[in-house]
C-alpha cells in the first residue's frame, strides 16, 4: 500500500492508473477507522481495480465549540486495518496542504442540507461538501461510497454530484451496527459503559417509529411519543427526529403511497452526540 | 468543428481526445462573439491540441432586473466565427440541460468576490463560480482562458481553481480595445451613437489616473476627482472606482513599493453598464 501525503505524488499515480485504464473507487474517511469505515472499504475493493482511502480530520466541518481537537486519532492502526484489505493507497495530506491561509471557496448546497443536523451544526454541510469537492478533485475517483449511517451528509454529497456535473458516482453503503443495533461510529469510543448501554434505544426507537409511520398516518404525534422515549431511555436531549422524503430530504407530515421515507434522528448522552436514521417502511429495500 | 449540444457527446469526445494525449483548452462564453471573445480563442488555439468553445448565456449570473432576455445571441453567427478560427468543438448546452429544476449547488467565492461588482450585483459571481464550475466538470479542459476585461471575475475563478483543486490552468488574456480605447463587449451593441463617443473617456481616465497613483500619492482624492471627471464627461452614473492589490483584490489606500495595483471601474451610460480595468502602474506587464 502506497501511503502518500503530498498531492503531487496523488496526482502522478492516479494519472498513471487512469491512463492505464483502471477504475478509481474511493472512500473519504476522518480516520478512525471502525468496521463501519471498512465495509465501505470492501465494498469499494470488491468494485474498484484501484482503491483509494483518504484520512483527513477535516477542520472546516467542525465549529469552534465542538469535537475537532479530541476527535480520535489512530493513523498507524488506521493504516494496519487498509493494508489487511489491500487498499492500494491511503492520503493523508498535511492540514497546510489543504486549505490556503487565505481559502476563500465553498461549495453551498441547499436542499437536502436545509434543517436536521444543520439545525445544530449550521457550517457542517458547507465544510463537507467542500471537502469532499476538493478530495473529488484530487483523487478522481471514478466512484465513491459513502455510508448511510451519515444519511443526509449522503444526500448532499450525491446533490452536488449531479448539481456541479462531477463525473464521479456516489455509492452508498448501509448502516453497519453492533450486535444490539447500535449504528458504528467513530464517536462512540466517547460512551461511558452507562451511556453504552442506553445508546441502542436510539436504533431501535426508530425502527419501532418507522413501523408505525409505515401506514400513512400524521407523523406528529407519533415523533413527539418517540422523543419522549428516547428522554426516559436516558437520553439528555434530542435535537431532531424527522420524518422526511428518503430522495429528497424534503419534510413529510406522513408516508404516501408509493412514498420511500427515512427517519432521522439525533441525541445526546452527556457530550456525545449520536445520529441514526432508517428507512420508513422499515423494511424497505436498502434497509440500514 | 464538431458543434455539440448534449452532455453525453461532449464527454465522450473530450474522453478520446484525453487519451490520445491531446491538450484541451478551453473558452468559455455567452456568445455574442466579438474580437476580445476571438483573441482569447486565438490564445486557445495557439497553445492547445483541441479547442472547445462553450456558447451559454448563464441565466444565474444575472438578476431579475438585468438584461437576461435581451443579452445579444447570434448562435449562426458565432459559429461561422469560430469554424474560421479552426476551433474543434462548440459546446451549446440547452437550459434544461445546465441547470435541474431543483438545482441547489454553488460555488461561493469570498475573498476577490467582495466589493466591486458585488456592489451592485451580490449574486453575480456565485453565478459565474457554480457555471465555470460545471463547464469545468463537463469539458475537462487542461486550461481555460479568461479575459482581463472581467479582471474580477478572472481573479475569482483563480481562486476557485486554488482552493478547490480543480486540474485546471488558468490562463489571462489583456483586455482587447477599440482603436479610441473602449474595452470590446458584447454589450457595446446597446450604446447609441452618442454613448459611444463618451464610452472611451472610461479608459482614458482609468489611464490618467493610474499614472498619477503609480507614484504612490494617496489614492481616495484622485479616485474622487476621476469620478467627477467621468460624470462630466457624460457618465450618468459611476457604480465603483477603486484600486485594488492585482493579485487578491484586496482595497488599497496607495500603491506602495513593490506592490502591483489595479485600477478598476463601472459606470453607466444610459441603461448600459461598462466596466473597464488597468494595471497601476499602467505601463506593467501584462497591461490591459
Amino acid at each position: 500500500m502506497q501511503v502518500v501525503r503530498a498531492l503531487t505524488e496523488l496526482r502522478r499515480t492516479v494519472e498513471e492508473w487512469r491512463r492505464a485504464g483502471a477504475r478509481i473507487g474511493f472512500v473519504p474517511t476522518m480516520g478512525a477507522l471502525h468496521e463501519g469505515h471498512l465495509a465501505l472499504v470492501r465494498l469499494a475493493r470488491a468494485r474498484a481495480d484501484r482503491v483509494v482511502v483518504s484520512i483527513y480530520v477535516n477542520p472546516t466541518q467542525f465549529a469552534p465549540h465542538e469535537d475537532f481537537a479530541r476527535y480520535p486519532r489512530d493513523e498507524a492502526g488506521d493504516l494496519a486495518k487498509l493494508r489487511a484489505l489491500a487498499v492500494d493507497l491511503a492520503y493523508l495530506p498535511a492540514h497546510e496542504d489543504m486549505y490556503a491561509p487565505d481559502h476563500a471557496s465553498w461549495v453551498m448546497v441547499e436542499g437536502p442540507s436545509e434543517g436536521l443536523c444543520s439545525l445544530t451544526r449550521p457550517h457542517f454541510f458547507r465544510g463537507v461538501a467542500t471537502v469532499v469537492a476538493k478530495l473529488f478533485h484530487r483523487v478522481r475517483p471514478h466512484f465513491a461510497v459513502f455510508g448511510e449511517k451519515d444519511f443526509q451528509q449522503l444526500r448532499v454529497v450525491e446533490r452536488m454530484v449531479r448539481d456541479l456535473d462531477m463525473d464521479v458516482e456516489v455509492v452508498p453503503h448501509p448502516v453497519v451496527r453492533e450486535a444490539d443495533g447500535l449504528a458504528l461510529s467513530s464517536r462512540n469510543v466517547y460512551l461511558s459503559p452507562d451511556q453504552r448501554r442506553v445508546a441502542p434505544a436510539l436504533y431501535r426507537t426508530l425502527v419501532e417509529t418507522a413501523r408505525l409511520l409505515a401506514d400513512g398516518r400524521p407523523a406528529a404525534p407519533e415523533l413527539a411519543a418517540a422523543t419522549d422515549r428516547l428522554r426516559a431511555a436516558g437520553f439528555d436531549r434530542v435535537d431532531y427526529l424527522e420524518l422526511r422524503e428518503s430522495a429528497t430530504l424534503r419534510p413529510l407530515e406522513r408516508i404516501g403511497p408509493a412514498v420511500r421515507g427515512r427517519l432521522l434522528a439525533a441525541a445526546w448522552l452527556g457530550g456525545t452526540r449520536l445520529i441514526d436514521n432508517v428507512p420508513v417502511p422499515p423494511d424497505a429495500p436498502g434497509a440500514g
